[in-house]
């Protein structure tokens, strides 16, 4: 099947750019030193390469990714770093599953599932999740006396993975480590599970990597000069040509738009998207049927709106893949 | 089934809203005065309330809307307000299908397709699909030598509908709709198709109405000061609490994000989403387990990430409808 095969918008990922990150990833954290995040492909098909690259355990975002990971064999050690207040969905998964606290409601909640081990999960600056480093050693603590095993800490450096500038990326990931180390002296357990892809080869403290945008990329993560090749667009046809501007079949309801426009091969420069259609002043002449390939700012909220995923090299599909860990 | 039953996030309509904004509209323009645009909702059962509320003419935005459509017996005059070059994908649907088209390579494909009716869509002046009033008289001749019948034209005056000041609004879609009643003059037929949501009681000189978001809104549309009432929320459970902020099961992936952050009802102030989570301010105590309910600023691909909708009254769950439009 070809590339004209394909009604549009149609997801595309480039085998040559996905082979050449997971391999570049694999020599620089081999096995266990990434737990792959599944959240920004969520796709089981994918984590079985990432698997075959030597990487076991997964990270987690939602109860439907573990729950889809653990149905498609891939169940070996799956982090969920998340907190969950109905962890008893958890219950009757057939895998070993390890979930993030940071309160004592989700400590209960973890017990109460009958769930055996947990991390505690640490703010290192990050406004979001995870305790203030003063309460690791005494969640540590419930978590033990309700029977969970702490298996160690994670903290996740989400204000430092984007910064553009690389000298900025390594002192802020250090400060957050010294808190997340300080964490995991107070709370013990093996792990110190961290880092993202903007910061996989500079977080050196955490025991384990928890990037997953690595494997296709995206705009965003293009800049800060990462060994990774960008290997994911939105395949769409050229629908409308007028004497200002042309107009591509793939809108809102195709790309994640929390990080703004997306970009479009060829050097087209986007005007606005709409809910199905991209508005662009084309670099060269372009006509109605002509294909175009977009190029979203944010990966995971793109894919999430997706079925499907067509590997691509050139014009060839080589396989199809379901996004089947979408939903909650 | 009570809310406190459903797992989050999870995306619910309030059916009081909604059917008070279903009356209010059908009040203001009866019958085929309104030809709901599904693009908002995505969803055959909510179609199926606007066709009882008397609006048998629907407006599609993709192939995939129209084949739904067709497939639930929601036929019976089928607007696909959209260029599409593979119009061959229609060949074998059962239903009336009137496509839009602005050029000569779109009249080909309706017409190498089979399909039967068109619209001449003109550009009144959001820069997108739509050809130049010049062009009009033209292609419409060129449709009809090419079998087709030419039912008029439509043009949607999307640079409009959003503005707040409404008297702004009123000047702007009257320059719109004298550029598309020259069209209409031009090409002939019945049909002058435009207006959305933001003009549904400014356009008079269409002869229908596309609106789609009047049926739930969201946080954009309700500035606009308009009778529709705000009925569609994402349901959310905090998960996390800390002295500063607090955090939501709800994130980027439940939630078009184009328009900006969503809000939280009950004054919570939004600080930013993440791909599973909003960390807000609380304007009042939460603890982890309470519910929030998120508020998106854009419905239309907010409704495309999820799967199905609950009809709420209060904390009762009244029915489970399928998201069961989406794709392409």
């Amino acid at each position: 099947m070809k590339l004209h095969d394909l009604s549009t918008p149609a997801l595309l990922a480039d085998v040559d750019a996905l082979e050449h990150n997971l391999a570049t990833m694999a020599a620089s954290l081999p096995g266990p030193r990434l737990r792959p995040h599944v959240k920004a492909h969520k796709c089981t098909a994918l984590a079985k390469m990432q698997a075959l690259a030597g990487h076991k355990n997964f990270t987690c975002a939602t109860i439907c990714e573990v729950e889809g990971m653990a149905a498609a064999g891939l169940g070996d050690d799956l982090l969920l770093a998340n907190e969950v207040l109905d962890a008893h969905r958890l219950a009757s998964v057939n895998a070993r599953v390890t979930v993030a606290v940071d309160s004592a409601s989700t400590i209960r909640a973890a017990a109460e599932a009958g769930l055996r081990e947990v991390l505690i999960d640490v703010n290192v600056g990050l406004p979001r999740c995870g305790c203030a480093l003063e309460d690791a050693a005494r969640l540590a603590d419930l978590a033990r006396s309700k029977g969970l095993v702490v298996r160690g800490v994670m903290g996740y450096e989400g204000h430092v993975v984007g910064l553009e500038d690389r000298a900025n990326r390594e002192k802020l990931t250090a400060q957050a480590m010294e808190l997340l180390l300080q964490a995991h002296r107070a709370a013990g357990g093996d792990i110190v599970s961290a880092g993202g892809t903007g910061t996989y080869d500079i977080n050196i403290w955490a025991t384990e990597i928890q990037a997953g945008s690595y494997v296709l990329m995206d705009t965003a993560y293009a800049k800060l000069g990462l060994p990774f090749r960008q290997g994911l667009t939105v395949l769409a046809t050229v629908i409308s040509v007028s004497s200002s501007h042309a107009v591509g079949d793939c809108g809102l309801k195709a790309l994640g738009m929390d990080h703004g426009n997306p970009s479009i091969e060829g050097g087209h420069q986007v005007w606005f998207v709409s809910d199905e259609h991209i508005t662009f002043r084309p670099a060269s002449a372009v006509k109605a049927g002509d294909r175009i390939r977009v190029m979203p700012a944010h990966i995971d909220p793109t894919i999430a709106y997706h079925e499907r995923i067509h590997l691509v090299r050139g014009e060839e599909i080589l396989e199809t893949w379901p996004i089947d860990l979408r939903g909650w």
